[in-house]
């Protein structure tokens, strides 16, 4: 099937890591100097690619062939930004792919009937102002304009973003025709199968919930422990019965990763614990099984939601591409989940969007430790590639 | 027995009560203005009662009778600072008993053998250094001065304290003959027997220990239930633990007032969390063998002994001088272990000390909750006032 050519991988890979590495880790944090210089490498690299760089209300990068006014786009890419202290590959894995499998299509003389635009989407990880998918959020007409702008807190004008331009970025979507991110996979799920690639079939359903105990705050010397009411307690059995209620269900993860306890002193017991909960499974009934279960075993306890997101499904026709061109390349793949959230995953439900995990050895994500072999990332970038042509060939 | 006249109870303690009043509670928080105010107040009933002031090395405060000089004082009081957002009795009402008292010894033309003295100690919350019992461990030896001087970070200039007065305030240990302190009760022991009144036997030994559980963070949606190392699950079953540990120990008291989760996020899987653990009982083997339940139960956690404290006996005949005087007035009262750090709790091992709790129904400490009746307040002040007599009296 494929006249792209052999892709490669080491080239812009190895110049992109070498922004903002440090001896912890990778630093690009979104909104700061270092994500700026990887955004001026990706606007000269989209040069040399002879292709046109453009930059939507949001703060995203789109590098576009010359004929970006004849129709709706075939996109690829992903995100320069890192968590603080993050790895080499979340988001810098698909930013290259992409620009790779663009530069072997263009090389190749491909047959285009779209045109070919490569993204970056701005501030996926969302570490400094705590909205991940602030890019995708804005363009899909998600993102919740206002608070974003608070928490920003005047540094929204970085990129030249302002509300005025975040609100009028939803007119991007329109030149999306569909969408395909190559991604380092954040577990180890393709390394347990022996799969160098994994093609998400969704987004899985999450929700997010603060649960509230309350106890009576006292002298952790005088208070007998009969008469006590101590709200750690009721958190602590809370930890252990969220994950027990993932457990029982397959599938489903359950994670407590933030206390806050009050007055929190060594000498006094805990009066108030507020505890976060993050529920995931894959489909929605079953994370509001995990939830209610709880809400039932804690009645004391106060349970907000406070985010909800109950997936998405990749696209049918895309995730064919994708297997057909592992399938034709004879490089195993098989169909995944996706359990975290992804600008593909905030676009799937607005345009054709998929995603193609790569196998991650250590199963480590944001840290240093995450990693992919340089085979498969060739082997990511070659069958995005083929994908990509027949997706551009497609009436 | 008492040749005492009746003491008083209300004029002073109002006086005290309303310096660092606030909505919210009493804030007279050590090296602060509003307990320098209450310092001044201290200094000028003082006057009032025609004793000489005096201020020690540590910043403690002494009025002591006019025959200071001939030999050691048979001493009373408390202190005048609070928790901030604290409680009105927690302090001043062993401040204004022993003014009562001395008052009330003094107008009745009691005959002395030994000077009287009412101490203010200064700093006994550490609320805002954490350095309990600042004065009483400095007179006694037992305060780390460099440390206490770190911390203070050059506030200690504040009533004059440097380095160097510190390290001889332990002089004024010679002066004191015995000690005896009046507190209203941090729990609801006595509400609960109907006893008006409590006389310490002990101060109950004391452990604090870090400990410290390690997992593996990792992202909180891509990590399958079966594959974690969740710290804050080990932590959840150590809260458990120490609870269940204390309660099979009849007195036993063990407290998780704290947790420092790494890395704290909605979305990781705890990697590292620190907890404290405050365990105390009646007797110091008792401390130990929970402790080391615990250790032996989770052989992964890193468990570090902060402080220890093995507690100190009171003074027999202190005590007997109470119960007497107590008896003789038809004040119900009662033996009582001490689950708090006080200053008579420091001199024990070095003074003669003792310690009188005064009934407090709410059970609260250390917030406006904490109560005592008026009635109650009196009683206690009385009966200090009588073994004080007897105690001047001594040969």
């Amino acid at each position: 099937m494929a006249t792209a050519s052999q892709v490669r991988f080491d080239r812009w890979f190895e110049e992109l890591a070498a922004i903002g590495r440090t001896d912890r880790g990778w630093n690009r944090v979104a909104w700061t100097p270092l994500e700026a210089e990887a955004r001026d490498w990706f606007a000269r690299v989209a040069g040399e690619l002879g292709l046109e760089l453009r930059q939507d209300g949001a703060g995203n990068l789109w590098a576009v062939t010359a004929d970006a006014g004849s129709g709706p786009w075939v996109c690829a890419g992903s995100h320069l930004d890192t968590q603080p202290d993050g790895g080499a590959y979340d988001g810098a894995l698909g930013i290259v792919c992409a620009l790779e499998a663009a530069a072997a299509l263009l090389e190749s003389g491909a047959r285009r009937r779209h045109p070919l635009a490569v993204v970056a989407f701005v501030d996926e990880e969302g570490a400094r102002f705590r909205v991940p998918c602030f890019g995708s959020q804005a363009i899909t007409g998600v993102l919740d304009v206002d608070r974003a702008l608070h928490v920003m807190a005047g540094a929204e004008r970085i990129y030249g973003v302002t509300g005025e331009s975040l609100r009028a970025s939803t007119a991007q979507l329109s030149h999306v025709r569909s969408f395909m991110e190559v991604h380092v996979e954040q577990g180890r799920a393709l390394a347990e199968r022996g799969q160098a690639l994994g093609i998400a079939t969704n987004l899985a359903p999450r929700q997010r919930l603060r649960a509230v105990f309350h106890g009576e705050a006292n002298h952790a010397g005088t208070t007998p422990m009969p008469g006590r009411r101590d709200a750690l307690v009721e958190a602590a059995l809370f930890v252990l019965a969220a994950r027990d209620a993932a457990l029982a269900r397959p599938g489903a993860v359950a994670t407590v990763g933030r206390l806050e306890i009050s007055p929190g002193s060594t000498n006094a017991i805990p009066g108030l614990v507020a505890a976060s909960l993050d529920a995931r499974a894959p489909r929605a009934e079953t994370v509001d099984e995990l939830v209610d279960e709880l809400r039932t075993a804690f009645p004391g306890a106060e349970l907000t939601g406070e985010s909800r997101n109950d997936g998405a499904e990749f696209d049918a026709g895309l995730r064919g591409l994708l297997h057909d061109a592992a399938a034709a390349r004879g490089i195993p793949a098989v169909d995944l989940p996706s359990y975290a959230g992804h600008d593909a995953g905030m676009l799937a439900p607005h345009r054709p969007a998929a995603m193609l995990f790569v196998r991650n050895p250590t199963g480590a994500s944001h840290t240093p430790a995450e990693f992919a072999s340089p085979e498969d990332c060739v082997a990511a970038a070659q069958v995005l590639a083929d994908a990509l042509e027949r997706e551009l060939a497609a009436p």
